[in-house]
């Protein structure tokens, strides 16, 4: 226990708030319609020391800053229907992950750096489909690897012809690692380049460019430089019109998350903020989680929502949640299990709830749910054991019920503690509209559907209660609560679920929660957390990749790796 | 080289050929429509020595009887409709896969071992799916861990209500591992166990049992122990009507594979069968597979095909193509690349077809195209580099044009050899009816399909030149093939082939293959070997299952594993 605040005291925190201002790394430039995000990496920014980020290399600082971009692009800039996303480096469009970072990062570490950069990738990805927010790699230089993975969540690929600049995957070749960061799924599943031609590219560690790019499908098109600048503009304004983002309103600003956390103790710390609070029990390998719903009832229109701006409570909460979920993911990775508590009316928000329903076709309620649909997505793959406990007092309804829907078990208070309060209402809890559609998990499903996958009778039957309150054998008998424990035997439940929890191997319970989460169909996104990640985790894990020998410790020293030949 | 010469000299060479009178774990009883397939391991027939097989716990060996056991009721018996699985064991099902054995295997042994033995319960659903021999597991005791596995591979499972037999998933507890043998897959996607039951259910050591286990749908009913006979007997008796076998017919005898393995040399050495060659090249860390075509004209119907029996030459090659899989996969990891050849008339292949496809409603016909869609499924999902090398004299058509198309790459050889053979005739691939249907991969689409998948007017044309036999120029301009080079740079475009592939390191090209071989969507099956099989993987190299202080070592040592509490 001492080593580890030992340790926790002296590292330093990763902060995931940033603001442009602070940028070391990227630049935002609106121009009407179209934004310009150019990528020009500060060689000494990077996030720890021993590593120079050249030729636009990245690592989690440089990510954070364009997850910042890319959030800021949505709901500051309503009139951003293209994003043209390019290089300000002469000749290298990005190197992608820095090698000497990932070689020296410890293999947690390495992990969750991928799952992050995965989870902006996505992002982007969504700011295409779902905000009417048009990425367009502008590729004005070499994209390698991870640089060509970031060119590959955009929409339409440019790659400037100049006999110099190419595409390229040559992790394989190279590092002997996987392009991880969504490459080798989104080559064939999103551009549909060919099998055997991606197995090809994949191991050229020159890429390809050219006419052969085009053909293959690993870009849209190519462009002499001498009309590089021309046609990136023709192509971007004609990519405005397919976005139908509103030319009238106003984007709000996204104010600095206000946030308290507390100085590591033996004990574990507090990290507050106004809706969400956590305190870390370092004995108990545990955080308490705890998200208070709205203090009072939904204003009445957009116009309203417009004027709260970021303190408009489900964009708040969902603000705090989301940076909470970073920061323990990365900062706090000895803590295993997430309890999951709720606070408040269960009423008001539902109120929210159906103000966001109603008004589904205004841009910033928009990308208020695309927003919380992200960040529960980003709980579906933290490897954290997640237990909600639905107690007197709790308000797990509508959006805030996504959070036990998400959960690997859920608790349900039968009756009240009779000891603490025995006048308070039971716990119940709310089906509403926000959990039949607008919060699809990565598979496609919503937490309903993937719950009751293959019982659709069992689906109806809950869909049936919309909108009626839930006491705890009701929920437990229509299956949406795990146990309904009484008062008598709450506390030694739920105690040994967590004690239990962390006894376990913590890798067979990530792999466990990464097979029993996403039962059902798979998309692009659930291939590239499941099958993707985990095979790249094994590979970072092997000693042909990061052993003293491996390819990735070798690159850049002269030294061949020396790989064990036996293929597993 | 010299010390894997010496270390391939001294090992044991596992061999997949078995036959029922020389099973030492299994017992076939044939009584009309139902068959009994009872399990009753002898503790002291491990492969390996220093373990017992105690608790119907199973290794390699065990599961090689069991996959012969599964081929031969599909072969030898039309007339069996439903296999009762069971036990032979008093009050024990089956303990899974043994502890101490799979503790004492070096990582790829392990990976290689769950893959066959996932591949034989595929096969059991695929029996029930496809050969109308439905599977009943008779649970007549505990069935923990893979135990539980290998009957959740059945269409329904009946457990005795003794008090003391139970279903469980105890591997997680124990073992700090995954239920890998499909497990976790089977119970949310195949069971539809609601996922925080399956969690719960994976975390308790002692498992589920009577009454819970069926509302859980671990199981599909519980039977008192004086029913049990009689309730069996009357469940298998009912499922026999759901089934379409034949009542008229008489099985084939699938007689010894004539196979010779040539002694390992520094070389190589040869695997020889009446089909199928394999030269093995130490030194390029390469197999030269090659495949020949029929010598004759395919018999008129059925009643012939019956006639030749196991001489048939579609289930002849099969046969041997499956047995070459098995055997490089286990005994010859080193060698990291095939190159997949043809021989023979390609016209006599697309007779054969023709006449599998003409009677595809027969029996016989039935069990020889799955299982050759089996043994290409095989293919698939093994780690090994595959080239398809298309050269005059080869006979890549129809069935056999899929080796090429489960390659990772393919030569087609643009003209001829002119120094070799002047006046032979070019190479051609053809497309047949296999390749339109019958013979589909584990994701569910042809592998066609899987490789124009997004590309549906390509397909469309490539489809327009069926039963056309195509020369290399074509081949390639339509996407069949990935190059087509001249005599002039075959040889050094073939060479630079093998030998980069052989300079990559073996895990990232395992990670690369595994991910674009299997575009488009996901079944089940894709699940158990993308998903659940990567996690297993990390898993079991990971120092929390696998190291000296990891959960899996000091199993049965009285010692608690040490972790590291780190998630990742």
């Amino acid at each position: 226990m001492t080593g580890a605040v030992t340790e926790n005291a002296v590292r330093q925190l990763v902060d995931f708030r940033v603001t442009p201002p602070e940028y070391r790394h990227w630049r935002i430039d609106v121009d009407g319609q179209v934004a310009t995000l150019t990528m020009d990496v500060d060689e000494q920014g990077g996030l720890q020391p021993g590593y120079e980020l050249k030729l636009n290399s990245y690592d989690l600082g440089v990510d954070i800053e364009l997850y910042d971009a890319v959030q800021r692009l949505r709901f500051c800039h309503p009139e951003v229907r293209v994003v043209v996303l390019t290089s300000g480096k002469e000749k290298v469009f990005s190197a992608g992950a820095n090698i000497r970072m990932l070689a020296a990062a410890e293999h947690g570490q390495k992990v969750n750096f991928c799952k992050f950069t995965n989870e902006t990738r996505n992002g982007i990805e969504d700011a295409t489909a779902s905000s009417g927010q048009i990425y367009l790699a502008a590729i004005n230089g070499t994209a390698s690897g991870g640089g060509y993975e970031l060119a590959l969540a955009c929409e339409h690929l440019m790659l400037i012809d100049d006999r110099s600049s190419a595409v390229s995957l040559p992790e394989l070749p190279l590092l002997g690692v996987l392009p991880g960061t969504g490459g080798l799924t989104r080559v064939v599943d999103k551009r549909h380049v060919r099998r055997d031609l991606a197995d090809y590219f994949a191991t050229r560690p020159e890429g390809v460019a050219g006419r052969k790019a085009v053909q293959w499908r690993l870009v849209d098109e190519t462009v002499p430089r001498a009309q590089w600048q021309r046609l990136v503009a023709e192509r971007a304004a004609e990519l405005t019109a397919r976005s139908a983002r509103p030319t009238d309103a106003s984007g709000i600003e996204l104010t600095p998350l206000a946030k308290t956390r507390g100085a590591a103790s033996a004990a574990g710390g507090e990290i507050g903020y106004q809706y969400v609070t956590a305190r870390l029990d370092r004995a108990a390998a545990c955080v308490h989680i705890e998200v208070r719903g709205p203090d009072q009832a939904a204003p009445a229109d957009p116009a309203a929502i417009q004027q709260q701006g970021a303190a408009f409570w489900p964009l708040a909460v969902t603000r705090e949640l989301d940076d909470l979920i970073l920061d323990l993911r990365t900062n706090e990775p000895e803590l295993g299990s997430w309890l999951l508590r709720t606070r408040g009316d269960p009423g008001l928000v539902l109120g929210y709830d159906d103000l966001l329903l109603n008004n589904a076709g205004h841009w910033l309620v928009n990308e208020i749910v695309h927003y919380l649909k992200r960040t529960l997505k980003r709980l579906d793959v933290t490897s954290r054991s997640m237990i909600a406990l639905i107690e007197p007092g709790s308000c797990f309804a509508g959006s805030l019920l996504e959070l036990a829907l998400a959960a690997d078990r859920s608790f349900q208070l039968l009756g009240v503690f009779t000891e603490q309060d025995p006048a308070a209402e039971p716990a119940t809890i709310t089906i509403g509209g926000m959990n039949l559609g607008p919060l699809p998990m990565s598979n496609g499903l919503t937490r309903l559907q993937t719950r009751f996958f293959g019982n659709e009778d069992q689906l109806a039957e809950v869909i049936r209660h919309l909108g009626s309150p839930l006491l705890a054998d009701q929920a437990e008998q229509l299956g949406l609560v795990t146990f309904a424990p009484d008062d008598i035997d709450w506390d030694d439940e739920v105690r040994i679920a967590v004690e239990e929890r962390a006894s376990f191997s913590p890798d067979a319970l990530t792999g466990l929660e990464a097979n029993y989460r996403f039962a059902g169909p798979e998309t692009m996104e659930t291939k590239i957390f499941g099958r993707l990640t985990a095979w790249q985790n094994w590979i970072f894990n092997r000693p042909n990749a990061a052993g003293p020998d491996g390819a990735l410790r070798r690159f850049g020293t002269g030294q061949r790796a020396d790989f064990d030949r036996k293929r597993v």
